[in-house]
């Protein structure tokens, strides 16, 4: 072999790149050791014991031997080009061998070594060499900081990761991914101790260039992956991640995600760990909701959510009615601990309606009346609670049933998992929580792919994640700039963009800042507002009167305003916008964002201090339709005001949600990067909403300017 | 044996009733059954199989054999009385055999049946007859709906739970008390599973006389107890609970406790299930900080929690600052799991400093800067972690450590755990999240009694709990009113006795609302308000009239108050209360309630609807002393627009703080059962608070009127 290669090949994706990770030809392990100590010695070693078939070559400048085998002083010494290499060489080391593998015609390396984007400057310097290695010389980079990747079916354990040292993995349908490579051990382990068997498992580490969903999209057609459970850090390269999302969908793959960053603490942490910018968590959110990703928040929920993802279809939009969840059980306790914890997620469980009741009862089960279908010992008898299921799972207002099992399921488990295993797979799908610590019966369960659950808190995670998965919309890749240069119009050229949505905007009026006399045509009173792109908090700056009540008055307050400003801002106002005073039953604040990372979003809050303070507001990907509107606006605890709170006349919540829409549509004028209506004001039912302050910011040297 | 007894002994009380329930010299099984598959068959055979050592007697009205043992026709026959009988008779029969216990001169019965208070109004009859038939003969009843009681280390193995057919109960410190009976099973089994040992369990069910507070306080000199695990269902019985942790904490026995209820759904479910009136839930969690009852909120949490209450001493008072938790880990990916856990659940998680970190390094530990201290891989090495902790530990800024071990737990536990089982137990606590399933590495934890945690959610679910609890306070049992008559005074009355507790209540005057002026030392403008006791809601009533500008303009205003308030709530308005207008930064509810169950309530809360919907509020037992009532403040999200949020000005908390004090003081007024000031308004630092409007509500026949 010589170093010499051919002229430089593109580089491999899709099902090419997945057979060079996870099933390459030959292999060649890079700065391997032969103490058995070191991490480095164990690619070799797991390679060996799982009877890897494809040709394995250590590298190591020190040749001699390795394992008992011959160990290669260089690529140039291998009797082939390695389709796959992995590399264990030091930090400093790492970018020219990433070169002199690419020489070589090696397609694919694994950079086990950290010390990159995460250390600093030097790091990242370090990383950007390592990126343009890879790209000059045609290599694909799985890594830095990546642990490696493991094919169990094909015997391929090519990781440094301690946790791979015993010999119990099974093979099975499950694709996981892991930002973290300690968590793919931790994964690995608990994963097998509840029978899990895995397709794939790999760690993708600092994602320079292959990212976490472009090796989850090359492998969705693999019949061999069932299903994808990840392990997120951050939200990089959400493009790569929305289209395996969509392509798993497609698939009927579905895919359960873990993600960190949902407290401050954690999300800084992320930063400092991953070096990522971790997105905020409520962007993350909407995001992977937007690609139907079921995101859940125990690590017990995320093992053990996708048996019930497989039976819960999710639908294509925002259902119009709350789902529910009826529960079934022969334990009291045991139910209310997943009723509480299901509460405390928002989804509600319904009582079964007086015919559901009366079938009950037709069908010999005898249940007291209440919230839940408590069978009591009775649903011990296998055939008692096969008849409440078949009456539950036929009861149209039941999304989903609930079947929480007691101490039976410890003694007599194949009495008690009969009647669930021996369900068909289709209709109202059935999720089991097993109260006592029961191994046989969770085994049963699991061997017969129903959803079952160790605990009320993972249990009540995953029906909730499974009911609020939706099918994932297609959307294009977000516009994304590199170097954005964002300009603010002022008040009217924001309401002139706005209104062309089809948004409702206040009347208004500009005078000149020493205008003799204030409009004629408008309503008054009157605010008197500083006009001007320069100011972006007015009110604070001076630069609002409100209430001003003729138009002989508009002149004073004009001039005021223009003094006031200049005072404590020092900007110059040539303008005022001059607008009728209105109240609304309450005043909400609808955004638009176009997200670097996630694109356009719009997001909708109660106005004031105390609403921030709360976050109470509701987030979507952008654009949304009339019911995802509607649903958001009951996300928003403070909009309860505008649902007949105590009382109080009812707000126009359509026409609110109309003007969501609407703001959402922002995605149709790609020059508009940024808006904020605060406030629109809600009027009572049929009176509608308008808009009575807004800002819209432009990138620059687009349209927009003129609108 | 005849059963005519003795004169009507007094009833079994304090170890005198707990030997009667847990190691009684004989046991009379009323209603046993031979048939295996029945559940009355079980206690029978349990109490053989563990080798129960005092005398047992089956009882069955149709005689013949039970197990092989002679069955007794009846309590009349049997050669002795026994101590404690264990009642499995038809839920009609109950009232009648527990009538003839007592008269044959048992002491203690337990009720297996149901069908009393949770079983609507006939149920409630029956109950009431059961309570009765106990005090009318003098016995004490645990039930009805208990599953029994159990002591593993004598073999009393007195119960029907199917659950206890496993032999596999270790004896142990631990004494486990559920109000529901099928919980007892799933707490064994997972208990069994984590190595737990077992000194007493008890099924409470539904608490006609033997309270669950009452039966822990019976054991809690018993040397053989050394913690106590609590699942409750609701607060019956609260004063009984409050003795019982007193004695408790006095003697270092920590209590843990996981209460049903934090969702609506599952408060209404405890009331159907029960037939206990549930409380609130934070009601509820007051009460159980203020008795020194840890709170977790999962099931693993409930078996995990309380070899970490064992270290972490409860501070007397809320402390000062905010207690600070130090992270050290071999995996950043495990570790940012339990932080962001913790965030969620508002626990800090700190930075070592500066001086920390020097030490680190002097000790040979390197660790990457950042929140947490990563030692990634070289933290397998015991020397290495054993630095970090020696490090950390000794730093004055960590209250508690959190170690996060990664997959080494799983593949060399005896190296992982040394560093850290070696430890002694006094110090700064260190609790260890274990990432991998890692059964091996669990069992030496658990049996060095470490902290050590399964899943990140009950790590931080126990950090959380343990650094929240305190040492309970000392309280009187909270008065009680049978059947209260409570009256409404009126604003003037309300506030002459928020005056007398130290209340700064706005200055006012009072007019006929016929007044020809209005008063003239008041500072104008003026709010006039309708002055009545029989007006709670006055403004919407039409019953306030806001900056009235002049002496002269009261008059106009008066009439239209009285006017208005007629039309609109048909009450007749004499008088008015005069009050000048006066704002503030921000308007704060401070509300004081005398519970039923747990006695008299102090809440803070932001003002305004949209607090109300946030449920943005903190509430405590009463009285509070000046540093709790700050704690209180910091919980209210709302009041965050007083501590110089976004440039505002800083709020008088310190004023704010001692009117919490003075209302909580209420205490010391036994005929108040109510108060409440909203708004009090908060002026800048130094300006201080005051009332401007409120309400007290006094018991029918005391003082008050008069104050």
């Amino acid at each position: 072999m010589t170093v010499t290669g051919p002229a430089r090949p593109s580089l491999l994706t899709g099902p090419d790149l997945a057979r060079a990770l996870f099933a390459p030809r030959s292999i060649a392990l890079v700065g391997a050791s032969g103490d058995p100590v070191k991490a480095a010695s164990r690619p070799l070693a797991y390679l060996r014991r799982d009877g890897y078939r494809g040709a394995v070559y250590a590298v190591n400048r020190r040749g001699g031997e390795i394992g008992g085998e011959r160990a290669y002083t260089g690529l140039a010494e291998l009797p082939e080009v390695p389709e796959h290499a992995f590399l264990m060489t030091p930090t400093a080391a790492t970018v020219d061998t990433v070169a002199e593998c690419g020489r070589a015609g090696v397609r694919v390396v694994t950079v086990l070594t950290g010390g990159f984007g995460e250390s600093g400057p030097d790091g990242l310097e370090r990383e950007r060499r390592l990126r343009a290695a890879g790209r000059e010389h045609g290599v694909r980079i799985l890594g830095p900081n990546s642990l490696g990747v493991v094919n169990p079916g094909l015997g391929l354990t090519l990781t440094a990761n301690a946790a791979f040292s015993e010999p119990d993995l099974r093979s099975g349908g499950l694709f996981v991914a892991s930002h973290s490579g300690s968590m793919l051990g931790a994964l690995l382990s608990r994963g097998v101790a509840r029978g899990l068997g895995f397709a794939r498992m790999i760690s993708v580490g600092g994602e320079v260039d292959v990212s976490l969903g472009e090796v989850c999209a090359a492998a969705v057609d693999d019949p061999d992956v069932t299903g994808y459970l990840l392990f997120l850090e951050s939200l990089r390269h959400a493009d790569r991640l929305r289209e395996f999302a969509a392509a798993a969908a497609d698939r009927g793959k579905p895919v359960v995600a873990y993600k960190l960053g949902r407290s401050t603490a954690a999300a800084e942490l992320a930063v400092s760990h991953t070096g990522a910018l971790a997105g905020e968590d409520d962007v993350a959110a909407a995001f992977l909701a937007d690609c139907g990703i079921a995101r859940v928040h125990t690590l017990d929920g995320l093992l053990e959510t996708l048996p019930l993802l497989r039976r819960v279809a999710p639908p294509a939009a925002a259902p119009t009615a709350e789902r529910s969840v009826g529960v079934v059980t022969t334990t009291g306790g045991g139910a209310a601990m997943v009723v509480d914890q299901l509460g405390v997620r928002g989804v509600s469980v319904a009582p079964p309606s007086e015919r559901t009741r009366r079938r009950l009862t037709d069908a010999g089960v005898h249940a007291e009346p209440g919230l839940i279908v408590d069978l009591t010992l009775a649903g011990t008898r296998p055939d008692v609670m096969r008849a409440a299921l078949d009456v539950l799972t036929d009861a149209p207002e039941f999304d989903l049933v609930v079947a929480v099992v007691g101490s039976s399921a410890r003694a007599q488990p194949e009495l008690v998992v009969a009647p669930i295993t021996e369900r068909p797979p289709s209709g109202t799908p059935v999720a089991v929580f097993v109260v006592p610590e029961a191994p046989q019966a969770l085994s049963m369960l699991a061997a017969a792919e129903v959803p079952a659950f160790r605990t009320p808190e993972s249990c009540a995670d995953a029906v909730a994640a499974a009911l609020a998965r939706r099918v994932p919309r297609v959307r294009p890749a977000p516009r994304r700039q590199e170097q954005p240069g964002v300009r603010t119009l002022d008040e009217a050229r924001s309401y002139a963009v706005l209104r062309e949505q089809g948004v409702p905007v206040a009347s208004f009026d500009v005078l000149d800042v020493d205008a003799a006399t204030g409009p004629a045509e408008l309503r008054y009173p009157v605010a008197v507002k500083a006009l001007s792109a320069d100011l972006p908090h007015k009110s604070d700056a001076g630069g609002v009167v409100l209430d001003v009540a003729a138009p002989a008055d508009v002149p004073a307050a004009a001039g005021h305003i223009r003094e006031e400003v200049h005072r404590r801002a020092g900007v110059s106002v040539d303008r005022v916008l001059v607008q009728p005073m209105s109240t609304g039953l309450a005043e909400v604040l609808v955004g638009y964002r176009v997200d670097a990372e996630v694109g356009p979003l719009v997001l909708v809050a109660a106005g004031g201090v105390l609403a921030e303070l709360h976050r109470d507001r509701a987030l979507r990907t952008a654009p949304v339709d009339a019911v995802t509107a509607r649903e958001m606006l009951t996300e928003v605890t403070g909009l309860t005001v505008l649902r007949g709170f105590r009382g109080a006349p009812h707000g126009d919540l359509d026409a609110l949600a109309e003007l969501v829409v609407s703001v959402s549509r922002l995605v149709e004028r790609p020059d508009v990067v940024e808006a904020e209506i605060n406030p629109a004001l809600v009027g009572p039912v049929g009176q509608g909403v308008v808009a009575v302050d807004a800002v819209v910011r432009v990138a620059c040297g687009e349209a927009g300017e003129d609108a």
